[in-house]
């Protein structure tokens, strides 16, 4: 049986990990072993200044370039109540700066040290959150969506967050659930078709419940790292996250990619539905 | 002129306040007199530990009795997208222990020392945040609508928050801009007739544009003070405030009194719409 089935039956439940969170050990590259150690028990690793900010400037740069010239295509996902963009995806197969940037020792490095193989990104975007009106990201596992809707086997991707602006304890931080990566979720509620047209702006579907929520922050808490532009925060495909709203009066702007393992491509999806686009889940 | 008028143009305005903040200066009562230099220079005051775990504890237990008594009544507003309740109104007449607790040297001895009078509440109400879909309170100074739509004529008033939980950096805190409270923000929009059914649920006039908060958070910043349940923030009337959503597993309740100076009644709205409701602004 799948050992990660979700969203197929009417309660909620806490399943064990199966899959290793570093699949080679502490492996030689970027991380320290410290680092290592931390991110394998935590479930993720913040690390402020990993870019500088003149690097972050020029990505930013490059985004917002992106976000103009796609305007009304696919890869343009607006806020739920509005038609502000809220995330732009298949970015780094969009423009060359950021084709070269997570191919970098600092992204694609990283994340072969802890996948234990080569990696391919199985999903790029940038996040605006514009300044007053930039809404939440609901509490969720990104692995359980990618398992069930995409067709991702096994554990065994990180995600990696960049700041392209400050972030800061009113700008709607990424928040994560140290910990949570041991613990997966099944979530209650069959998926809809076509379920992503709606998620990507508010997702309700394959979200724990207050249950569930509570029971992964009884056990670690809660984080919000914040930190100058050019932090990255790195993740386990399965660490329990979200975002508040930003309701500062500057905008916070996040690049994200996911560097999946190349012996993890996707297969069929686990739910049973058809599979989402490529440019939310690369396929090819 | 009415110096705070306001929905009046169509453009913001940073207006200079005409009234002081300390009506008596540096008058004797509970706080000291750093604590009042403190409130007249940031529009706040957050008094971590006021009250203690077990008063907080009774005064919710007590707010939770009025939620269940009255549900279904105009005292009770919900949140946007549901009928989960958001807050009670008028709550100081609807329970002794909340009757008695206003009038304490705590809570209207510290408003008399503020504003040089005797007080009266001019509006009382329990804000209840629930656990991962309590939603964000916006940006706003309470005077604005006061002035607006109850008629009250200067800035004499002074609101208590007091935390029935504890206030944390992941339940969608109190948040304040210091040093707001000198700058009348005349904001943009025509106020609707019966503004309230709609504006209690989820506020969209009578609130400041972005170019405005970032005026005001550009000079002051922005802080949310944490602590125990108990703790107290109180705020001049003035003072721009708002909250984001609550994503914790933790339910988050405030209870809210605002003490209006007795020299300062209502009169007609200067807006020219008709008055809000009794439990939403004591005219009586």
């Amino acid at each position: 049986m799948d050992p990660y089935h979700s969203r197929t039956s009417g309660s909620w439940e806490a399943a064990e990990r199966v899959d290793p969170v570093l699949h080679q050990g502490v492996a030689p590259g970027p991380l320290s072993k410290e680092q290592l150690e931390r991110f394998d028990r935590d479930g993720y690793l913040a690390l402020p200044g990993w870019f500088s900010e003149q690097e972050a400037a020029a990505l930013l740069e490059a985004c917002d370039a992106l976000k103009v010239a796609h305007a009304g295509s696919d890869v343009v996902v607006a806020e739920p109540d509005s038609d502000v963009v809220r995330s732009v995806f298949k970015v780094h197969e969009l423009h060359e700066r950021l084709a070269a940037l997570w191919q970098g020792e600092r992204l694609a490095g990283v994340a072969r040290q802890i996948v234990g193989s080569d990696v391919y990104v199985h999903q790029s975007r940038v996040n605006y959150k514009p300044a007053l009106d930039g809404r939440e990201f609901f509490w969720h596992s990104d692995f359980e969506t990618w398992h069930v809707e995409d067709g991702m086997p096994r554990m065994r991707s990180v995600s990696a967050s960049i700041s392209l602006t400050p972030s800061t304890e009113f700008n709607g931080p990424l928040m994560l659930v140290p910990g949570s990566h041991r613990s997966y979720i099944r979530t209650v509620g069959e998926t809809p078709p076509e379920h992503y047209k709606q998620s990507l702006r508010r997702q309700q579907i394959g979200v724990p419940d207050v249950d569930a929520l509570s029971y992964l922050v009884e056990r670690g808490g809660i984080v919000a790292p914040k930190g100058p532009a050019g932090t990255v925060v790195f993740f386990d495909c399965n660490t329990m996250h979200g975002s508040v709203g930003n309701l500062s009066p500057e905008p916070r702007t996040n690049l994200f990619f996911v560097l999946n393992s190349v012996e993890n491509r996707l297969v069929e999806p686990f739910g049973g539905l058809p599979p989402r686009p490529e440019h939310i889940a690369t396929r090819g």
